[in-house]
């Protein structure tokens, strides 16, 4: 079972939230992951990054996968809600479907300056986290090298986000739209 | 670079809290995660689990690498700070480090009964996470086959509590003691 009949199959629609949670982001499947890491890989590869940075918690699984197949160490920034007093590269980020906010944190001495960072996430919506992410790179003074996410929701607008920044945005698969309570996916 | 060695090298102290976020809860080392992985594995292999469970962020790791190499699953139950209404399997647990409660929550549709569950996760201390892992696959109507761990702080008293409760322990390194701000490892 690859990504996409996994998607097709399992995945459920809850309003505008699709859940991904058989396979992808609460109980993660062998297979589907695989499949996924080796595509986020081979996009990452020509781009030569140096470390993955991801965002805990989900997207741990994709970028664990891939950065094994690159043989590259992976970096996961960590989410606080309430103030913070850790020596850190920190972003706040404001979640419309938690309905809170949270603040990425990297710690200044896992990210050096001039390292090539891929960026891995398992959704693109809005890309807030994903902005965040490349913010606190730049901020050290890394390269990002690209960004690259198991879904994408293509009317959430965070691919034209991070093109405004100059960051080139990967997808395994696009959610087109929902369409009565069905997922489509682009081709 | 083997985990013995980055613990040894790499590792911090402060106070009672030994840091290994360079290479293992923040930054993740590809060498020393793969053999962790691999050493957890060949633990669990015997055991026959159908699935692995830990829980988010840190325990993603090791639990990925290993699920990896057995080809299995893996479940990773979410931590909820506030009033929960999900329908799933919870616990709730109390954090001396963090000094917060939390709950950790598995979703019902992702564990069914009968299933043969591996727990794994990055440290082992007073055993409260991995004491609510177990409750949570035992109400669900799963059997534990034993529960693997990246470090474990042998003082703690976590080994005792899991084998009161049938279930057996494996730790890649155990920290036998902190003395003058150094880790000291069991041989």
């Amino acid at each position: 079972m690859n990504l996409r009949e996994a998607i097709l199959t399992h995945a459920t629609v809850d309003g505008d939230i699709v859940k991904v949670d058989g396979f992808l982001n609460h109980r993660v499947d062998p297979v589907v992951i695989e499949g996924v890491g080796a595509q986020i890989a081979a996009w990452m590869e020509d781009r030569q990054p140096d470390v993955l940075l991801t965002a805990e918690a989900s997207g741990l699984p994709p970028t664990a996968a891939a950065a094994r197949i690159l043989g590259l160490p992976y970096i996961y920034a960590k989410k606080y809600v309430g103030p913070g007093e850790r020596y850190s590269f920190a972003r706040e980020i404001s979640s419309p479907t938690k309905g809170i906010e949270y603040r990425v944190e990297v710690a200044r001495h896992v990210l050096t300056p001039t390292m090539r960072v891929g960026i891995v996430d398992d959704f693109l919506a809005g890309g807030r986290t994903a902005a965040a992410l490349v913010d606190i790179a730049e901020e050290a003074g890394c390269t990002v090298i690209g960004s690259a996410f198991v879904i994408e929701k293509a009317a959430a607008g965070g691919r034209a986000l991070l093109t405004q920044r100059n960051v080139d945005v990967f997808a395994v698969e696009t959610i087109e739209r929902i369409e009565n309570g069905i997922v489509v996916l682009a081709d």
